[in-house]
């Protein structure tokens, strides 16, 4: 898939941000003064790019600092992408169950998450063969939030990752605790501890699965999005380790 | 109880070490060139002043670097301390458990921890009163490591201590679940995930259980000695944090 820049803007710490599209898929780059910089991929829940742009810029503007380039693009079905009636479905359901009072079936959430994963990766990857292809980007490569299972799976098949940061805050197929075993990159995995919202235990079991020798996991208190800001830094720390 | 200082070295990285006693117990202190320093007490499991000086002593120079004095007394029943009759039974019923491959029952950890810990936290607090007293030493206090106990039962009796860095390694009593609620200040909690000898589901209850605001848990591999150096970084940035 090609690569064309549709838009370029200077931050005012002389970061430059370029939306992109890749094929039919949305993206945006920053990257720092200096280059060629290592490359943090910034996963994000599916809420659309454009809803996420606070949040993906301040961790953008943080990594630029740290000498890092950040990208991102927007998931399959959200933001102006095609949606798709099983995942329209599997979220009515989601949310039937939550009004109700219900637990979330492992049925719902297979629905929710396993087509995203499998439509997700392959389209991180070619977002990968394409940024890298860029002359100012370098490796290495570090993944950083969003979907957990899109992590997990894109960490598995993608050797050009070295390093990921996970966020444990969304639901987890069965299916994905296998996958964790294969992980055996470095992992610094956030927990907001009371999220509830979050199943806390699956979240503790999936960090037991992975398979990688060098693992963290920092939980803290705030709520699903209230993550202290030493906890950014903290990773932040984690990448400069890993990707440097 | 009076503090006396008994030996007096200077360190190569320009840190002053001196032994002192207060009353009859031994106790060390570390000071660095800026003063009035902030103080981080050092606690540290039941094997002996000596043994476990040369851990004792980096962390005192790490904290010295931060600009932190550091201080720690040995604990009664270890190093040249006199033993009582109850505990020595403690450490035998334990013995004889591990070594039958028994589960350590309710009643070994309370025979093991809990006077040890009655024991122990008065004299922390004499020791903060001399300490407190002597013109290099400001304010305010963090409590780092050690029988996580010990710890728990002095931040929630002891006010002077404003935020503590425990490390979740050691056995737990019941009742030390219901002081654990009474924990307000700022926590930062090192878990060694894979330490085969460590209760980990009781250590992430015991994390449940404090009652602070921030608190966060930071959970490796390496096994229980093996905390890794960066866990120990992130350690230290939580007490600049909090005592300066």
């Amino acid at each position: 898939m090609v690569l064309q820049f549709t838009s370029e803007q200077h931050l005012d710490d002389g970061v430059l941000e370029r939306e992109f599209t890749l094929g039919e898929i949305p993206g945006i780059l920053w990257t720092p003064a200096s280059a060629p910089a290592p490359l943090i991929l910034l996963g994000h829940p599916p809420l659309g790019l454009l809803k996420m742009y606070p949040r993906l810029v301040a961790r953008a503007r943080h990594a630029a600092a740290d000498g890092f380039a950040a990208a991102t693009i927007e998931l399959p079905g959200s933001g102006e992408r095609p949606r798709w009636a099983a995942a329209e479905h599997a979220r009515a359901d989601l949310r039937r169950a939550i009004e109700a009072g219900e637990p979330v079936s492992d049925e719902i959430i297979d629905a929710l998450i396993l087509p995203l994963v499998d439509k997700a990766v392959p389209e991180w990857q070619a977002a990968l063969d394409a940024l890298l292809s860029l002359p100012e980007i370098g490796g290495p490569v570090g993944y950083s939030g969003g979907v957990i299972s899109i992590g997990v799976r894109l960490v598995v098949v993608e050797p050009r990752i070295v390093a990921a940061g996970f966020f444990a805050g969304s639901f987890v197929p069965r299916a994905m605790f296998e996958e964790a075993r294969q992980v055996t990159i470095p992992l610094h995995v956030l927990l907001q501890w009371d999220d509830e919202g979050n199943d806390r235990q699956a979240a503790l079991d999936l960090f037991d699965a992975f398979g990688s020798k060098e693992k963290t996991l920092h939980a803290n208190m705030g709520g699903h999005t209230g993550v202290p800001q030493f906890a950014g830094d903290t990773a932040a720390q984690f990448f400069t380790r890993h990707l440097k």
